[in-house]
């Protein structure tokens, strides 16, 4: 095929960027971030689209990126990996968007094609996995370079409305396949939830699928506890006195629950999981952690249980879409502050004081045009 | 991306074959083919691959086309789904395989993006599913042009032979997925496969990765059941009398078996599972059916059984890989004739006549210099 | 074993019943049933307990015993396999009941020794299965004996209703394992119901444990119809013009559905579950069907689908009643109708023109002391 | 009860042993053992039987109760959990064998009627569980009381031999059923099992029903190793130098293990484990283990892996006995020694210096009569 050839096979490549700037959150070190200018990315790889960015949020892990917590991040990194948007420009190899479509993107990067994307472990895909806003530019921005577009791009619902849905690019799914799907929730099962932050209610929301006879949410923010409870828990444990695990115990009548779900990424509340399993139970672990946690195999050997770890692969998207489009999910209920992209910076102030301002999700709205 | 750029940025393919011409197995209406001249393919769509066939095989799908049986194939159709061979050029979108790659061709093409194939069902696929010598030129060639090329090959293995691989092109996942895999073959388990010819051979060798206790090989033909035999059958059964199921039900003290797999495609055969099928049990559709059935759901619906159909989505072709490189599959002793690909129309005379000339698979090789 | 060594062998049992009589609903042939005297039943083997009911009512399937559409039910048998009740007396093989104890009697009688019971088939044990009001004597008297009484009755949960509870004995396992579990229902999914008596609409109740995205029902009737929708049916379709499956594949734009369930057990009805299942789709029977089918194999043998039978096996019961405890699923609303038991033989005038007057399920109550 | 009031409402009982005397195995404290006179057991409940021991073997929990590991153990208990035997006598309860029948005896007392055991938890049976030579008399001795009796004995096969049998007690299901399926060894997996003792050795057995590609076998022994080689490892490795990890991830091409199945209790041996987990995959415990272990979860909690723990609960037996019929498990080969049951305290000798002596299972045989 000669290059006149292509030119012609590539139709929907719309004009080039090259040599526009856009406004981007942009990550200078520990502690440091500014709204500033950026050049507008451009098609590097043939399954390359480049999304213009109408609704994003941020995640408690932007925040550990701007602590310093992940080295692998560089200063001049664009942040954000959850995002709405309309595609601008597609390169070749993408078959299945095209200009102008509005879509969803995903937090993981999915090439479809190696052996883990062939397994569904989106996650470990030998040519993304979570890089976005990580180890590429990500979504807090005007633009965002989205490789692997067929595999990480959804289409954005008719009608569906861009505060649930962005909600879709991470949250949800995590709380989903970390959680839900790994505890192997059922109906009738007993439930606690670890951690009533945003990803433990994302847990909370998509455990009703499954029915569960209970749903006990135990965290030490009474705030976040109301909202559980709002969201559909059926009993709440405030663990500030450490007997968090006593009183799951009881509630249980010593059995314990049959699904323990880690939503904070701490030995201690690790340990309040290790506490609570019934025999045959399962403890399905979302929080990232960052030290070792004791596991009482002395204790655990004999008691049938399965422990899980999961990065979120994101293939239960089109399930959730579903569900979602039904009815029968809510997830904008999560949002409960609203920024101009603009004033990101601001957003990341409320953000970050998430417990004084009493914010799960913040979602931040661009107002540029194509 | 200027077309300038776009052209450095593919440099994998090489020099394009327009105007060059192959030989090739034609097929011009019911019970017409030919060896003949034909234009060597060329790229089409950025995920197109142009593969050099060094083998392929006959299926027994061909001969159904050669007489007239699927009207979907037109005058003119290169046949053949199966194959071995070394990729001679790749569009700008295919990034899992380059020119010199020796691969195996799937019968089935996957564009690994729609949803049927992110839900594993690539038989199914929205832009491609079984189109390969069928609504597109096939293998029965010294070129072949494998839309979606990176879910349409896997890589040849190194050492491996290409009797055993070509194996892996269609009839070994077609055994695994649609006869063991969907009728759940456990350890332990009682099985029975109605149909003994390559297909059903396929199912039997395949069947023994799971360990069943007892596996019943039911067919007309004493050759083929000797085969059987000698692939692990523990007992075959000449259904000639008509009285096969009475058969197997005192093989299986009056219980039946725990999975029957039907891979013959016609009403009595598919009527022997279901007086065999014990309560509990599965039946497994692997034959293709060109008229209706009689189910005797009087007699089956209080009998907790299963039935299943399957086009095969070769998702397993992986895992089969895996296995053959174990030693633990033998695929390359279905071959029992081996023809030049120049001869393929005596290769068609001679498995035209399997019964007769006790053939299983016919292996054609090429010569064929790239 | 003569009742003194019983009396002195089973420290548990009350005074033995021998001697004395009771009412009961007495099938004497087709078309021919009485409310008359029976002798009360007596402990006959070790695993037996006798309860005296306290509700019960009547299903689809007596109205077939009394047509004499099934002749393995001989003359004199009492009729009924639905029951809520207390213990009066217990065989020394019973240890997970005692007199006193309130409990809901299980269609399905199981010994949970035999191999089909360790598989969880108890609809196939060995020393029972489906024999209440049946081969044995059952529940539309006073008193009933319970076989294998350990595997046959659940403990009535504190605080629940009888009329919701005797929903357990047959019609939501059935709906649920056969219709649901067997129909493999997931979140998002679209399901279709073919039939909306009280067991398709067991069917609807369950299959909102599992969050579908949509759920069609279709029958001829529209009081049923607005049932169905007043239960949760997303869309409903009278299939009186012979044009449901065409309906229904529009209303999934071409696909078909996920799971089709059928819940009558005709050939047209299993006709139009073969019309609209999508490729790789489920359909699951759950009608009891009196002639066999014709099944669309050549239609059908690449699409992908599974087709299951089952006779309830009631393996659910434990989780239904966790779910019915956390108020997530009401069957009491599937109750339109109630009788005293001494009104039986109305009852069943009821329920047999259950079209005209627009019963479902109706309550049988006794109010025989102890 | 008393036993006149038994006699008469047992009527299968055969005379009672009451006042009789028997040899057994007894612990008297940490270290102390002796082989002396014990009566004989007799029926307590109805669903108990006896069982005069023709086969029994030691186990290394026997070891444990020896040296006071599990204080629950008190003294004079009889230990000893696996055995074949014939049924002597049975209570009124027991339906499913009869005086004179050959068995198997589980290591599991499963009552099958409780909540776990209809979920197939037998090792949490709430009248029962592992309770055999550690809280009840056991095996090791001329008679046992079984109770459950229907929920613990297994019918021995016609024409089997007893040393493969007696295998089934206990080691064959705890490797397979803690190791090989909570591990999910699919066929073409890569296996590494920690521990080539006698019940890592079961897992090699068993984990070859599934045909993976591959199975490394550590440990420290290199006698064990050799047997290991023998029995199917496809890889062996000495962890002496404490590299294992390291030479598993060589092996692995960097990638690790689909199933690492830990079969040895320590610390150690699970931090390989943990070490050589591939993304994707499984860690099943079989070990039991006296201590907590380090469980690096800022490594693993995005690695996708699941880690179980398991008592062994017998519910595979009857699966496994068919395997073994069929030929294609020969768990007889596990014996390196045997003696007379009168020897028992030398067979102790022997295998509590298992690494001397190159002891696998020590087998007992008795003489008795009935």
């Amino acid at each position: 095929m000669t290059a006149t050839a292509l030119e012609t096979a590539i139709p929907r490549v719309s004009t080039p960027a090259v040599g526009k700037t856009m406004k981007a959150l942009v990550y200078h070190g520990p502690g440091k971030r500014a709204w500033e200018d950026k050049p507008r990315p451009v098609i590097h790889d043939p399954g390359d689209a480049i999304v213009r960015i109408t609704t994003s949020t941020i995640c408690g892990t932007d925040l550990h990126i701007l602590k310093g917590d992940l080295p692998a991040v560089t200063d001049g990194r664009i942040l954000g990996h959850e995002g709405i948007g309309v595609v601008e420009q597609v390169g070749p190899g993408v078959t299945e968007f095209h200009v102008g479509d509005k879509v969803i993107i995903s937090c993981v990067t999915a090439c479809l094609k190696c052996d883990f994307c062939k397994r569904s472990m989106y996650s470990h895909c030998r040519h993304g996995g979570w890089i976005l806003g990580y180890l590429i530019d990500g979504t807090q921005a005007e633009y965002v370079r989205i490789p692997q577009a067929d595999g990480s791009l959804y289409k954005f619902p008719d009608g569906a409305d861009e505060e649930s849905m962005v909600m879709l690019s991470d949250i949800l799914p995590t709380g989903f396949e970390c959680g839900v799907l790994n505890g192997q929730v059922k109906p009738g099962d007993s439930v606690a939830i670890v951690g009533a932050g945003p990803v433990g209610l994302a847990v909370l929301l998509t455990a009703q699928f499954y029915s569960p006879a209970s749903i006990i949410v135990i965290d030490l923010d009474d705030k976040r506890l109301a909202v559980a409870k709002r969201f559909g828990a059926t009993t709440v444990v405030n663990s500030t006195d450490g007997r968090a695990a006593e009183r799951v115990m009881e509630l249980t009548g010593g059995a314990g629950v049959d699904v323990a779900i880690e939503a904070v990424g701490m030995p201690a509340t690790f340990g309040i999981c290790q506490a609570i399993v019934a025999a045959g139970g399962r403890i399905a672990n979302v929080g990232v952690h960052g030290k070792p946690v004791e596991l009482h195999m002395e204790k655990l050997w004999d008691r049938n249980i399965a422990i899980t770890t999961r990065l979120v692969d994101t293939v239960t998207t089109p399930m959730q879409l579903k569900v979602v489009r039904s009815g029968k999910l809510e997830p904008g209920k999560l949002v409960t502050h609203r920024f101009a992209m603009n004033d990101v910076m601001k957003a990341y102030d409320t953000f970050g004081n998430a417990a004084k301002e009493g914010a799960l999700k913040v979602v931040l709205t661009t107002t540029t045009k194509a």
